[in-house]
């Protein structure tokens, strides 16, 4: 064997034969669950703990020691313990010199303390490399081997040796590490599994307060106007009636606003000449949660559908529809077809099906495993051109819905216009400025400011 | 500091200038195709075969010699032959000390022999390294290089070093080696490429057993019942109006058995007062193939959702309502809007789209991808809380679908009841235990008992 | 090469407690971007300028030397510049000697030049290990973080060492580095980014020529015959009624068009009587966009799902329908319910469904994340298995909703069939030879044909 040892210590990756003894401080859940599984990896793994006293839920193989035994054993210590109790580790400071100390604590709130567990436990243990890892990891997951959120791993450190070593531990745990640099990204880490759709928050607040006014106006047109002049009761229509008014006004405004940045940040390039100059702030959240705000858009969308599909089921349909019939019977009516009408309303849901179509493509796209096997020119092709095609196809679907309606003044109950006609104005003011910026009088200087080019070069600060 | 850092050095993935010779056994077509990808990876091949003789199908630049001068010029040979053939290599014993031994080999059958091929190598050549590797990948699909199924090569075996060997050629190959452990895993892996779907076998014989049993009690209701009674031919019924009564019945049970393991399990840990104590067998299997219930689920829910849609096409639909409106007109009857028919109606349709488009949302954020972009909390909060939100919402849909029917006698055929009435048990019994669980007085021990709080510390074994 | 032996050594991904240098030549976007996401990661990072004066836009922590000195800091060089501008390197060849120079240039035209940039490149600087690597990046993605679309970073070089370095490099930041063997590569590598969907050219182009074919077809048969011969005007019908012609029929032969190239293969296999011939190149070309074939099939029949299920909703339908309604009720006729009628178009509708529900679960399999987690046993049984039931049902879909219409001459207008007889031609081909080669006589010569056995074994070239 000795002969091709050299070949093969070049080859393999983690020289040594065994793997490097792996101390965890703390025998709680996760630190048991953490141990079984590097035991399962290949792990020597020893337990630090006040009573060494060994439970039959440690996790067989393991040893206990105390924790200054614990410590001595490995050079890579995993500190599984609550930061209020971080202090018993003072005195183990010099034990711990030079030794790498994983921090995989998590807090309760958001910005609990005012500096992150891990640069807490670096300031308490000056001389370990102290690297943050394995937060965002559940006991539960790490037990039961079914990973079904994620298997990132994000992982931060002054030092980039002792990083290292915990990113190959992590590997070898079928677990992906994520380099997110210095120590400092910590706090950013800790709060990463307390999150709950962060990018989300916007989209689904503002649409939520657009439903609430597209609610109460089509109340007011819809159920409260017919019943003070005509007592009439339409309450029922809050079931569906009215929610198939204002998805679509939903979808279609927020499909608007997912282009109205892009317009934006045209004008403000073209007006400033140069595309060094940073955005507004506002602007720049709003082009990041673009993808967001597009499939809150898709999702009203597709309830819009639902909606309209089920419409020749509905009990009041039928009735409406029976009682047409026999009124037309009763004054020995039978009206021909009306082509015109025939093609508004062939159009209208035409127009409407190939727009949720290409809404659905888009969708489709941005899931991370497809966007991720399309190239840059595919995924901008896709999300732009396909994107303005779905925008026109809406806008003209709603446009074409409208047809004769514009003008008839039936629709302009208590003079508010039909809801449809407010959820025009943003995609048709998009489409506008879209247009015009097509043109090769803006196309070619927003080109070339897009290209680095720029028009007063001492602009740049 | 100093004293490791020669290890340290030896860590560097390929320090070496050229890849490693890899020797493979067996020219048959995964070998050549493995070759073929090795060779276009960088690494000298040299194939050992009976016959030296070069044919054309051995990939260019490949070297053919005899198995012993093969195996002289490698540290890592490919086992690409089969099982049944590998006592040829009890006389290379000598010449395959201390190498690395591959094992690709794979069964006809599940746990076709009592031992692992990989463990049978290991016995017949006991000096040499065994690796068991690349079952899982196909020779057509390294050929093609279009690996559309799985990039993922489960590797186990005893030696450390060996291993991180051969996972180093896996990643070269663009692959993603899976550390599997040690040898005995090998018969795990090689039963892998054989199991077909082992996860959903339980749910969907669940769901065939469940149909069948509502198929035959609503042939009975619905088609014998008329035709012996009313001597009315409903045959065709069994084309959509049974289908659509079966699925959503089914959708609303397994949904609900979805959550039912989590309730019993939250009753178990409430009575023991511990979370230390395994749940029975049954009820870790059942928790285990919660994902693939409600994607079964999903499936029924759909199909319920396509055969309802389609309702207005049907030409038994159309003659039932245009023979309605016939009847109306002939007896000069115009019935008024029944507003609470309406409310029903409406409401009832609303509440399955809201249920399932929730039910869609939670299919999707159960794709691999998207979930391996949460983090814990939202995957819990989806798969949760929404969950919870879209059970209640079909169970809701199912009641008021009810409505008035549920007491009329004439639903009750031959004293059975609506099948629908049937699967309302376990949803029911499911939410209102979960009510009864959120309560304070249950739900702050449960809290404490899941943070590893226990009554009777005593308790565990 | 000796002298910077030690640098290289420590490059390598965790020896060193601090990482290295790195040089970027160029100071355009993709440079500083470039530069910033190295700094981020912990690379210390030199700019190589005409101009060596800092500009506000580079980087924080970056030095800008003058190229020759900024060469000499580091063993990386990044050449963030075009090809044109490549000849002001031939002054720095004897600096650039033993140095890895990474080529991250992109082109405009696919082929633009006859060697590929990083070839050109290794000309000019002879001394140099070229590398290339990150052209699929962009400036934006990197400085913006988001990474929607591809993290992976094709790498090829003739230097194993040097492709190291950079894939360290790659990995370092985040992304997936993907070995494609040496410089040969780079063409490809080069002309990946201006690629738009090349494999789903031909899809696209074939349903475009089969659409247009039967928009026409169906034009002359539903809008112009009525026009002519009754003087009808159903133009509208341009809307909606023809696409949904034209929407299962290019659905139905695209699906079978997937499945025709394997039963083509195995005829030409069994008449061979051997596997190991080439197939010809347009099979070969055929086989390989099959995935591609069947999903713009599945978009197909999706459009034909809405189509469908907006029927109830048309005013053309609803003015027909009430048309009918009335004239029974003059005529004072109630048609009996007509049993076979029910059972046809019941059970059309239920074939339909059935068939684009597991359509739609073959398109959720194909999705990269789903298939990336079953393995080639279970990839064939969807793909295969699932793949042709849902064929025979979508045949019988349209071969039932043909039903009694077949025979009737009412049904050939100028002697053109209905257009969806001619779609009916492919698929029940496919299936009938399909079905032919599961009969024992030649599927079991075929099994052993593709297992590797050869009729004339000399037959092989």
């Amino acid at each position: 064997m000795n002969k091709n040892s050299s070949n093969i210590m070049a080859l393999a990756p983690n020289t040594s034969n065994k793997r490097e003894t792996v101390c965890i401080f703390g025998t709680g859940d996760f630190g048991r669950a953490l141990g079984h599984k590097m035991i399962q990896s290949g792990y020597p793994v020893v337990f630090g703990s006040r009573s060494t006293q060994t439970s039959s839920l440690i996790p067989k193989g393991a040893e206990v020691l105390s924790h200054a035994e614990a410590a001595q054993k490995a050079a890579v210590i995993i500190t599984a313990i609550q930061r209020q109790h971080y202090n018993f580790l003072t005195p183990l400071t010099e034990i711990l010199h030079g030794k790498v100390l994983v921090d995989v604590s998590n807090n309760l709130k958001i910005n609990e303390h005012p500096e992150s567990n891990a640069e807490y436990l670096a300031q308490l243990v000056p001389g370990a490399k102290v690297v943050k890892a394995f937060n965002t990891v559940s006991a539960w997951a790490l037990q039961s081997g079914t990973l079904d959120a994620s298997r990132q791993v994000f992982v931060c450190g002054d030092d980039m040796e002792a990083k290292q070593m915990v990113m190959n531990i992590v590997r070898a745990l079928g677990l992906t590490p994520l380099d997110q640099g210095s120590l400092l990204a910590a706090q950013e880490i800790e709060n990463y599994p307390l999150q709950l759709f962060p990018m989300w928050k916007f989209p689904i607040l503002l649409s939520f307060g657009l439903a609430a006014f597209f609610f109460f106006y089509c109340l007011i047109r819809n159920v409260i106007y017919p019943y003070v002049y005509e007592n009439k009761d339409f309450s029922f229509f809050i079931a569906i009636s009215i929610p198939n008014r204002i998805c679509p006004i939903l979808a279609l405004i927020l499909l608007a606003l997912v282009y109205l940045p892009g317009v934006l940040a045209a004008i403000i390039q073209l007006y400033r000449g140069t595309k060094y100059h940073r955005f507004p702030d506002w602007l720049d959240k709003w082009m990041l949660c673009r993808k967001q705000l597009g499939l809150v858009a898709l999702a009203f969308a597709s309830l819009h559908v639902l909606y309209t599909l089920v419409i020749p089921i509905r009990y009041f349909v039928r009735w409406r529809m029976s009682n047409q019939i026999i009124s037309q019977v009763l004054n020995n009516k039978t009206g021909p077809l009306d082509t015109t009408n025939a093609w508004l309303s062939d159009s209208y849901v035409a127009l409407g099906i190939l727009g949720f179509f290409l809404f659905v493509l888009l969708g489709i796209t941005s899931l991370p495993s497809v966007s991720n096997n399309v190239n840059w020119r595919e995924f901008r092709f896709v999300q732009s051109k396909l994107g303005y095609l779905t925008l026109i196809l809406c806008t003209a679907h709603t446009l074409v819905y409208g047809g004769k309606r514009f003008l008839s003044p039936s629709s302009y109950r208590w003079y508010l216009p039909n809801a449809y006609m407010l959820s025009l104005i943003i995609p048709c003011m998009v489409l506008v400025v879209k247009f015009v910026l097509i043109f090769p009088c803006l196309d070619k200087p927003l080109t070339r400011i897009r290209q680095g080019w720029e028009r007063n070069p001492q602009y740049s600060e």
